[in-house]
């Protein structure tokens, strides 16, 4: 890692214009971001942030795309974003040009090339989340940003039980967030290929996979397991929620920071 | 844990008056901190944090020692502070009492009582510090704040062959704060009975338990070792500087984020 990254203007040394996509596998720490999308100011948003120094970079303004529009609050150890650049540099350079400049809570980890017609959202066929909850007493200082603390009592097995109900084509209007749910013209059908809940030391994991995922749908997934969890609803309520397609029938939205987006898969396209 | 620890006022409950030595083992993030040590506001300080919760809870000013004061910026796994209260509790429900009031970024781990003449300082018999120094490239956003991010080469297997040059009883004024230099009456002589240096996957470990530690000791101790890791100074300057007693001949101070107190060892007596 030389000093002169931090000078490199990568538009400088370009020979020709050329069309090259690339994207960039990408982890964040959310706690200070209003989200992925790109808001009015003054909100720090993953990707105003990522295409500044993308523009710093070049001299010119790039649109990125990010694969999964993560909320405020919400963290990501493998986003993936993509954008066509003009310049011919090695991906490795256009790593470490971007890691320094960008601000310490966005890391690139790595930059690959992309097929032609790539795009980080609708090239995706599947995305990982995963959301932690701590079921320790303490909740220690160094994990208190990255967890959901909830030491109270939970029949976890029954959770676990019901956790791959959720898997298969459905409808997850309920799961939705209430903000979206009169926008009727959108499908809210979505797949689920996995849901599974798990225990690993003081932390219950929560672990889904799917096509996509609706706004708020992983987290009101998860407030709604806890309900159940905490004996406040029968087991068959699961079911009864995702029928109903009624927002106001499922648990409350799981807080922020226990959420992790944590891979994008593109299957064979790359 | 129940809500009512939220509005326990210990003192109302109390019947006579006791003289009750307890210590407690609390953890923090010291980034949002000046440091353990109460000093003029507007700087916020563990100590003041923790004797202002435990004033509410009391009624009544206490004042609470620390084993080791940590410099602002410093972690702690295992501080002890210790404290004589008159009430009559549980330690359990002191413990949940103090962490319902504390702010987030510090917790108390378990509260035990203490002998008759107990002081977290003066009956330490041994302190183990750790610095952790993060070698791999890309700095994650989850770790950022605690660890030193040094990606650049080090000859790690003389840094840690000349880690325990270090050990046994020494003057070391040469690893002193600068500040404190010239203040000659206190002792600069400190027992060190181990120093390694270890390497954790990408981290690289430093470990250092003492009889006690003067300020900036071990983040100048680290400094001192990085600069012969770097190929700057040959090996045999550790002893020079050891033996210099001069702090303008060791090694810059490394910064406050890699450095964590790991706890407090108090030998026989508990």
């Amino acid at each position: 890692l030389s000093n002169s990254d931090n000078e490199l203007h990568l538009s400088r040394v370009t020979n020709r214009p050329t069309r090259r996509p690339l994207l960039a596998v990408i982890q964040y720490d959310g706690g200070g971001f209003a989200g992925w999308q790109r808001q009015p100011p003054p909100a720090r948003t993953v990707q105003a942030e990522f295409e500044s120094v993308l523009e710093r970079l070049l001299g010119k303004r790039v649109a990125v795309t990010g694969a999964g529009r993560t909320d405020a609050g919400v963290h990501a150890l493998g986003q993936v974003a993509s954008v066509t650049v003009g310049f011919t540099h090695p991906v490795e350079t256009v790593t470490r040009a971007m890691n320094a400049q960008l601000p310490e809570d966005i890391r690139v980890l790595e930059v690959v090339e992309a097929p032609a017609d790539f795009h980080a959202r609708f090239s995706a066929v599947g995305k990982t989340y995963e959301y932690r909850v701590l079921r320790s007493a303490i909740c220690l200082p160094f994990e208190r940003h990255y967890v959901h603390h909830h030491p109270y009592p939970l029949d976890e097995e029954r959770m676990g039980a019901l956790a791959p109900l959720l898997e298969g084509e459905h409808d997850f209007s309920a799961f939705a967030a209430s903000d979206e749910t009169d926008e009727l013209r959108r499908s809210k059908v979505r797949t689920i290929f996995s849901s599974c809940l798990h225990r690993n030391g003081e932390r219950l994991i929560y672990r889904v996979r799917g096509s996509g995922f609706l706004k708020h749908m992983v987290r009101n997934i998860v407030g709604t397991l806890v309900e159940i969890g905490r004996g406040r609803q029968r087991a068959e309520w699961v079911d009864e929620v995702l029928a109903s397609g009624d927002r106001t029938q499922a648990g409350r939205t799981a807080p922020a920071e226990g959420l992790f987006l944590v891979s994008v898969d593109y299957g064979a396209q790359l």
